[in-house]
């Protein structure tokens, strides 16, 4: 197996002088027709299906793709990273988070992980076991709070890995766990260093009711230990027991570990990255707390599923491929700097938040494995909101900006809830999805002013004397995946479908997607600012000094 | 006053000479030190500073910046829009959300501006005075529900701007307005189709003591009304009388107007933008309802100070004008193509979603006011979220990327609800500040391996052989909008600088910044699948009714 850089790829070449063929690529406006609406589509996970159909790709391209995929050993790799090799070699580290998913302990591959003596499938199933075992103790009353009342709410305080994702997820099946009488208990998260946040979030709940779970892999993350102290001067205040009111996710070796300070504490290793580690305890005791153990299970079979769909080496059955390379072609060779995700599904109000930390922390990276600087773009800057609120708002640049933003869109035949209203002879739902159908073809295909939409190039008034203000150039490519409606294996799927996208486009740009040194040097600056100021001394940077007094630090 | 490309101007020209000679600009790393960010400050409104020192900027460029705003007459501009001239040719209309933000109902330059015989700022000043006189019966429970209880909370329906802008308001201020002893009601917000949206929050109302505001300047948004129609049953379902519990906010000649089906009706006009309306009764009633007429007039205040400020011709001494130019020098000459807003403030959680709303949608255009193709870049992807949060998930691009973004932070030195707790010797509040000037430092100055923060260029290790992986290159430009304390009036003024330097970019690359015909098309092809189908019939247009056909429409 070779870790090479892209652009000294074959492949690379090839591509490159398909594109230098095409001038500026196909064109998706001629390409697009409901044949290819119906073919192009590579099923996924739970029932979810990945249409590809306004991607402008064709045959040759998707060939030259597959080509690249078998050269970069994308599928051998993946099998490698399952199966436990050092895939973080800038940390030294497996990357195990597919394990997670595993329902037997075992990898997608059937082989066991080793570490230090250990079964790391076991120690994994096993704090499933403990964590799925200690939400039902809550929910049955067995653990209470200091007042003997049972627990009604749930307060996740992490920040970054430890917040997004959870939150993202349990936002995305609150209204499903409503509508199906699976929601046990309300959930909120503090994150912030900002004291306002804590403040806020612990004056809107009933203290002697709320279980607190601190969430921190290394059990050093300032705004999470700050936060921490921040609910214990609360709850003390409040004459309740803190150490009955919380829990830990953490790592064994973290100053938290095995802490008399917490109701119990629950384990991950140094093989589950922040921003991967939704599938733990980090995500799984707030969503078992919420909505079950079984509903947390529910949930990891999607992603398992989608998991073993990323392993196929077919890029025209592989959702997760065929969605990093065709990303690739778009960000290498037709130069697009940026890409949105637009879900049509309110619940997913703070997916993409979470798919922009899991994507530019993942590969958001200048040099390859080695640390050595690398000559060509790698991972995009990512942003979207829900449909069909974004509608009014940014897609005008979407539709009409001088630049080409790719996008993702996201939907569902159903409502979570199932109550809606008819009005003028539609559902809501239904004006939802209309919206989605339309928007997918207004960007592809465009409008030339006082034509109908679907306009061939070349067509349209003369250039030079028309007012175009009212033109659609139209050629946006976009993706979408839809389903029958977003429930916890639906959530897993389409989870475990990006996380797979963003390590295969990794392997394509032979980047480490799993460290992240670029938040380390804030970090080591806002210590010494913070130091300095304990001590009554400047920090020694005059700069950092001058940027502290405007700011009264 | 002449409306000309950016492309056809002396400033152009020159800036472009000016790049060529320095090859990729500034050096940022040199040139920032602590004299720069005690010097590079220019005065706001509301005691907002706005402080430039780690743009890379020099004397050279802000005098052909200065150039470029002369040649453009951005002020004489920014007069005849005050003044109401026909700004938005595209619609024939007058662009007059500053005039809502007068005292006197005149324009900051003392003009009256009429239209069809009526003076607009004495009509603005009317609907202010109506709305204000509604709240103000509200509180005192001289306007009540049909149940008689008095209202405890108020829901907007609206979307895009009518939901944004007004949300992002409310969140900015509900902390400090609950320190202050000014929150009257709580509000909410509805705003997809998705009927999830609205299922929720409705059902976590008390619906009797509930007022719902319908926003809609049309009085024909396809969300709105189906929205307000989801709301009217369920009303009419707790036997409560949906004509006591409306209110809408539109214009006079929308359906909505002059309409017993609502307790009072509130008027704007064609003049005032989606995206522009927060000052008037579009965000003035709910905010209005929600901490007393006195805050929002607070925040007007804030506003037309920000507006005055603006009209200053020295570049020097005008923000939002300073932040156009400089924006205009990082899209078109250094090729910055987004931009990422970055406050460290949490109740500012939503205001990076209105901002990219206003800036997207207002100047995401590829043609200028005659509806010309244009030859350069326009307005950026605009995208971000708090810090500290975002420090831990998508600031790893931003440091180590391989594309630069430009940065616009925000901060206070205190917090506004002042609840905080001391860990380590310092405050939450100094954490979150201290990681500010921490991060400002960081991604100016950057570091090499195994070196301190703040090297020079060249220096560092050979990079053949050294593993770079640690190493943050540094030079990636900010802003830094600071003050005391989020209040009403700061964050008036905030708001007011963002609109005005995004008007001040629309002058520079000649757009109508007020019109947004990129989100015409999608309704009509949205429209043509509801129609088709209410007819049991094909679209006519066989690529939507085939997407269509997936989602199940």
């Amino acid at each position: 197996m070779d870790f090479i850089d892209f652009d000294k790829t074959a492949a690379f070449k090839n591509l490159s002088i398909l594109l230098a063929g095409r001038g500026k690529g196909l064109d998706l406006r001629s390409l697009l027709d409901a044949g290819r609406v119906e073919n192009c589509q590579t099923p996924m996970a739970a029932g979810l299906r990945y249409c590809w159909a306004a991607k402008a790709v064709d045959k040759e391209i998707l060939e030259a793709l597959a080509a690249l995929a078998e050269e970069q050993e994308l599928i051998a790799k993946f099998r490698a990273l399952l199966e436990g090799e050092i895939i973080n070699t800038g940390e030294n580290r497996k990357v195990l988070h597919h394990l997670l998913r595993s329902q037997d302990g075992k990898t997608l591959t059937g082989r066991q992980v080793n570490f230090d003596g250990r079964d790391i499938g076991a120690f994994y199933q096993a704090e499933l076991a403990r964590f799925s075992a200690f939400a039902r103790k809550v929910h049955g009353g067995e653990i209470r709070g200091s007042t003997g009342r049972s627990f009604s709410h749930v307060v996740q305080i992490g920040i970054g890995g430890s917040d997004l994702g959870p939150r993202a997820l349990y936002i995305a099946l609150e209204n499903w766990a409503q509508k199906e009488g699976r929601q046990k208990l309300k959930a909120k998260f503090i994150s912030n260093v900002d004291p306002d946040d804590a403040s806020q979030v612990i004056d809107s709940l009933p203290l002697g009711e709320t279980l607190f779970i601190l969430v921190s892999k290394s059990g050093t993350t300032q705004e999470t230990l700050s936060n921490e102290l921040f609910v214990k001067a609360k709850l003390q205040r409040a004459a309740l027991d803190p150490s009955k009111h919380l829990a830990a996710v953490t790592s064994e070796t973290s100053p938290l570990a095995h802490n008399p300070a917490y109701l119990d504490s629950f384990y991950i290793d140094d093989f589950i990255g922040g921003r991967y580690s939704s599938s733990s305890a980090v995500g799984g005791l707030i969503l078992s707390l919420a909505f079950g153990p079984e509903v947390f299970a529910e949930f990891l079979a999607g992603a398992r599923e989608a998991d073993r769909a990323a392993l196929e080496p077919d890029i025209m059955k592989n959702a997760a491929l065929l969605d990093a390379l065709t990303g690739v072609w778009e960000r290498n060779f037709l130069g697009f700097p940026s890409t949105a995700v637009l879900p049509y599904s309110q619940a997913l109000s703070r997916f993409p938040a979470h798919l922009q930390q899991l994507d530019m922390e993942s590969n958001g990276k200048r040099v390859n494995r080695e640390g050595k600087p690398l000559a060509y773009a790698t991972g995009p800057v990512v942003f979207g909101e829900p449909g069909t609120n974004g509608q009014h708002s940014f897609y005008q640049l979407l539709h009409q900006g001088t630049d080409l933003v790719p996008l993702q869109f996201i939907g569902f035949t159903e409502s979570q809830r199932k109550d809606d209203v008819e009005v003028e002879g539609s559902f809501s739902q239904t004006k939802l999805l209309a919206n989605l159908a339309a928007q997918i073809v207004a960007f592809a295909q465009g409008q030339r002013p006082g034509q109908r939409p679907g306009p061939k190039p070349g067509q349209g008034p003369d250039r030079d004397s028309a007012d175009c203000s009212k033109e659609f150039p139209g050629g946006r490519p976009s993706s979408l995946i839809y389903g029958k409606r977003l429930d916890p294996a639906a959530l897993g799927g389409l989870l475990a479908h990006f996380e797979n996208k963003v390590m295969f486009q990794g392997f394509i740009w032979n980047l480490n997607s799993f460290d992240q040194e670029g938040v380390q040097l804030g970090k080591v600056l806002a210590k010494k600012v913070l130091s300095a100021k304990a001590k009554g001394q400047g920090s020694g940077d005059p700069v950092l000094d001058a940027y502290s007094r405007l700011l009264g630090v």
